[in-house]
């Protein structure tokens, strides 16, 4: 663990254990069933979906298997997904087989590496003479990203550093081809990715030229005259995708103009994200003030004006991405499960940037709805869109609704969800603290054991919570001798009432708060204990008036979690139902539902249908009955029969 | 006027003079401004706009000039309707200017036609040898049964036989290609329009070829195997647009099953209407009572399941069409003006076959709100989609609202709203009275005069009344003599209360009234009056809880004319407006307002935007504030400048 500057740290993984608990169950439920489900997956082997092809097409690619390309220009980076998350998995869970399961694979990827470093199994089975020829749409460096953050985490992981020096031979590649000089590429990629992963390979080899790269496409982004445009123009007009014309549309790509000039979020949400990413880790490591200033202000924009109570973001199903501000339809919403991995990626770095507590209320708030969303209790079945308001018939008959799919899918024709699911949740770990040299920082409630070195001393952090179920914390401090430092503990800006006990003696948070997080400085011994009570009753949220689709509607939240209704405890016609602003709702936590879920119940009205005649407008006002609501975290929602869904209900004052 | 069997009539157009009020204004701006207009367009000569090319294509066809044929592929139709809407001017308002350039038009398209009787500008000049091919896409039979209303529609204007008989022999070339018969083609349009077209020529004929052709054309419709699939086959699976693939989904172009078979109302909804109305014109020729069940199916499939409070019809931009019941979108809503005028020409039938009011009060909900929305005040812009939401800013950035333009139009390529329009509104008479041999009724409320002959008698009724505006008629009968017949008034369905004066005298109307009409039975004599009171207040309308749009809302109608708010008048953020239901709205016509209609104002209340913090999300409830809203028709918005607009407000029970 180096540190190069003031800014917080992640604590790697090697130094986490998680138990259990939510994110501990999901974390054990990549390791059992997501990474071998994947796997199956990547070689085409789960009956009654699309071959994925991706692990063959490396095979061809080879050398050890002759056959077409099958998949995404971008099937690759399912692969290196697969690696990171099985990576992330062989650091805190050993196993021979998966190793050499992973090993099997990157010996085949080193096989397919070009002599000259290149590695991309698209191009080099389908079109070898048309590398690095349409930057745009062809994701040639996003697959690189991806299999760099790979080998950095498979070195991490295992020690091996075959897959890393393929990618640093990769790496090495890209920085002599492209540039700003005359005689290199000035291009960037179409889908970003690699800019964050360069940083990673910077960091683990402190070799500045990859830090160099990830600035040179962060800085050559949208300069005019387009690259992409003139590439464009260069290929005499052709499109890899020629139904979609995202070309013109440079703030598709975040290229319309320099990044540091950006203010708000425009285009494909993903990568807008990892864009901001890669611009907040850039600013980690060189300070840079001004690119900081844009992280915050695309930050500003992003979770002030275009994300859904879900942490869902990019809401539109055209080109997945982002519209105006405040235009967020619950029932066409794309939110795709992507983009809100990729916001808990730009809310982690931003925090670390400059610590305070609505990074890590909104990477929470991603996390615990619109990310967790995105798989199914089983493991074995994903949501890529994410959508607050569902209709079965409507989804299955609406051409407008067709993004939004009414079931867990048991894979895609473009699978970067579920592998992408798989590397966030099986790094979970490292979401949960920060660091700096003096101070530890608890992000995330959820049981765990860190170990860090502080002041040249090991500790250890037992947390004992229930959370998000309960909000009771215990945190309890493991080390040979005191070290002074401060513990820092985030209260979460949804709670409006915390109460703070160190070694059984309570503490005024008040005076030791800032920015939502308290600091307790202290001399820590061996034994200390902090208890942490976090109140967390069900709250009715209201929407922002701007946002008209929730105008007149409530949500239903209890600490991070999101609440829905699902017409399997609620009926049909959910959108007819009325929850009364002052109605009582009960928590009741249910070990054998769902996966062990706190369930939330209360008095509503429901709108009597019977009383209305077959016409289909009157002069007569409504009729309500009285029914009893049960309310299901969302993240858990289609995971019994199919039906309707709903997060923002009718409110009656 | 031959009348054939107990159904009612249309009282010819040349029996009907108009003078004053909303639908003789609107059939006035049709004759002064809209038919010049549409000339210009026709005739390339609308600055700013796609040429339309359709009189040049004419000519070329015809021999006259040299070209390309430029347009869709039914532009034809859009001169046939020009000729059609100035037929109806020419009937009641004689102007030989405009003739000698319809007379003009007329000879080119005489000169156009082949030996055969062929007649169809595309085929002609672009693809001879494809004629008949590909029935499902290309119009042909839709192009030609548009011209057959023209040339019906000239002839009773003028007397002029030579556009008629240029359509009889291309109808007589369809005769005899067409059939069940193995030497014939057995298929049938892809665009319905020629079998209510048939049925007028066959009315104007007495030849019963015509009526049995469209009996064949309605009958062989949705036959296994489907034609459509087997000249698509035929074709070698090309497509003439290649973007949509309409072929394999029948039920787009309603020939999914036998038309007696349908019960519900299925894809492209001016297809469906035309349909609709052509089986309803059989079955007034033929009595079949199959196919007048079917009518009544499909009839209440649409008004009761998928009509908006406008009249508006086919809720989908995909394909312009129905989706399932009960989805009635406000801000993606398709509804296009066409559907609503289809819709009027299908109650009018409907009405036909069976008297009662509920198919006049859905004529005249669509004529008020959805059809004359699609015009406006100056008769040179148009909708071609009629949403009941509309929000600039998402209209211009959301793909999935693309086809909602915010704006009224100056032309588009697509053209076939506009010469539609006014078509119906020159013909608007038509529409006003019904009658069979012993009585009149009076559908419409509006000022114009009517002959009639009835058992043997010229008599003549005076309709004197400012609706929609004012619930008061005055009708007075001019007759030489002394008639015994039945004077039969509507009572509108949205009236709770009317009342009946008969030569001063007071009627109870409760011993009169037979399903929303009312039947006065009597001799009646030169001089006689009825003076009818329909209350007329400000109702507040709810929707049935089954479309959840509108859950929770509340529209202003008053008469038969529903409002909507605009911009203009109530500032921005219309949707953060609330309705109280106890409020009071006033009604106040303006006569220097819109080209004259009567406003709506009251109070209202608006969330305070102003009280709300920068957050999305909140648990703090919504303040709100006193406001006053101007409720404006319909029909009348996007007069002034753009902004947003609104039907259905939050109410405030």
């Amino acid at each position: 663990m180096t540190v190069n500057n003031g800014y917080l740290k992640v604590v790697p993984l090697e130094n986490i254990s998680l138990k259990g608990g939510l994110l501990g169950n999901k974390n054990r439920l990549v390791r059992k069933e997501v990474i071998p489900y994947l796997w199956k997956a990547l070689n085409n082997q789960l009956p009654g979906t699309d071959p994925s092809n991706a692990i063959e097409n490396i095979r061809i690619a080879a050398g050890e298997a002759e056959g077409e390309f099958i998949g995404m220009v971008f099937q690759d980076s399912d692969v290196a997904k697969w690696l990171e998350a099985v990576s992330y998995q062989l650091t805190t869970n050993p196993d021979q087989e998966l190793e050499r399961l992973a090993d099997s694979v990157i010996a085949l990827i080193e096989k397919a590496q070009q002599p000259d470093g290149y590695l991309n199994t698209y191009y080099i089975i389908k079109e070898p003479d048309k590398k690095w020829t349409n930057l745009a749409e062809c994701h040639e460096l996003y697959c690189a990203g991806h299999m760099m953050e790979a080998a950095v985490a498979y070195y991490q992981a295992t020690g091996k550093r075959k897959l890393l020096d393929v990618m640093l031979s990769f790496a090495d590649l890209i920085a002599e081809k492209f540039g700003t000089e005359e005689n290199k590429i000035n291009g960037y990629p179409g889908h970003q990715e690699i800019e964050l992963a360069l940083i990673k390979l910077y960091r683990i080899t402190e070799d500045e030229k990859y830090r160099d790269l990830a600035k040179y496409f962060i800085d050559q982004r949208g300069k005019k005259p387009s690259y992409f445009k003139l590439e464009w123009e260069a290929r005499g007009w052709t499109s890899h995708w020629p139904d979609q014309d995202k070309i013109s549309e440079l703030d598709y790509f975040q290229a319309h103009k320099p990044v540091q000039q950006q203010n708000a979020a425009t285009g494909h949400a993903v990568r807008a994200m990892y864009m901001y990413s890669g611009m907040a880790d850039l600013a980690l490591e060189t300070g840079d003030e001004i690119l900081i200033q844009a992280c915050q202000r695309l930050w500003d924009n992003v979770t002030r004006k275009k994300m859904y109570i879900t942490g869902g973001i990019g809401s539109s199903g055209h080109l997945e991405s982002f519209t105006v501000d405040y235009d967020l339809p619950n029932d066409t919403a794309y939110a795709e499960t992507c983009a809100a991995i990729g916001l808990v990626f730009f809310a982690q770095r931003m925090f670390h940037l400059q610590p305070g507590a609505e990074y890590i209320d909104i990477m929470e708030r991603a996390l615990y709805n619109g990310v967790l969303s995105g798989i199914s209790e089983d493991g074995q079945k994903f949501f890529y869109v994410n959508p607050l308001e569902v209709l079965p018939e409507v989804c299955e008959n609406r051409n407008d609704h067709k993004h939004v799919k009414p079931t867990r899918q048991k894979w895609f024709g473009c699978a970067c969800c579920p592998p992408n699911i798989a590397r966030l949740l099986a790094s979970i770990g490292e979401y949960i603290y920060s660091y700096n040299e003096e101070s530890i920082y608890v992000n995330l409630y959820t049981e765990s054991t860190v170990d860090v070195r502080i002041k040249g001393e090991d500790i250890t952090i037992k947390q004992e919570t229930d959370y998000p179920w309960k909000g009771k914390v215990n945190l309890k401090i493991v080390t040979n001798k005191e070290v002074e430092f401060t513990l820092v503990l985030r209260i979460p800006g949804w709670c409006r009432k915390a109460e703070l006990e160190v070694n059984g003696g309570q503490i005024d948070i008040s005076d030791l708060e800032d920015n939502g997080y308290i600091y307790i400085d202290k001399n820590w011994g061996n034994g200390d204990q902090v208890n942490l009570k976090i109140s967390m009753p069900v709250e009715k949220v209201y929407s922002n008036p701007q946002i008209r689709e929730n105008i007149g509607k409530v949500a239903i939240q209890r600490g991070p979690v999101v609440y829905c209704l699902e017409e399997a405890d609620n009926g049909s016609n959910l959108a007819s139902i009325y929850l009364p602003v002052d109605t009582e709702l009960k928590p009741e936590f249910r070990d054998d539902f769902l996966g062990g879920v706190t369930t939330i119940s209360g008095k509503a009205v429901k709108i009597d249908k019977d009383n209305w005649s077959t016409d289909l407008y009157s002069t007569e006002n409504y009729q309500y009955r009285s029914i009893k609501i049960t309310a299901v975290p969302y993240f858990a929602w289609n995971n019994r029969k199919n039906g309707e869904m709903l997060v923002w209900l009718n409110k009656m004052d």
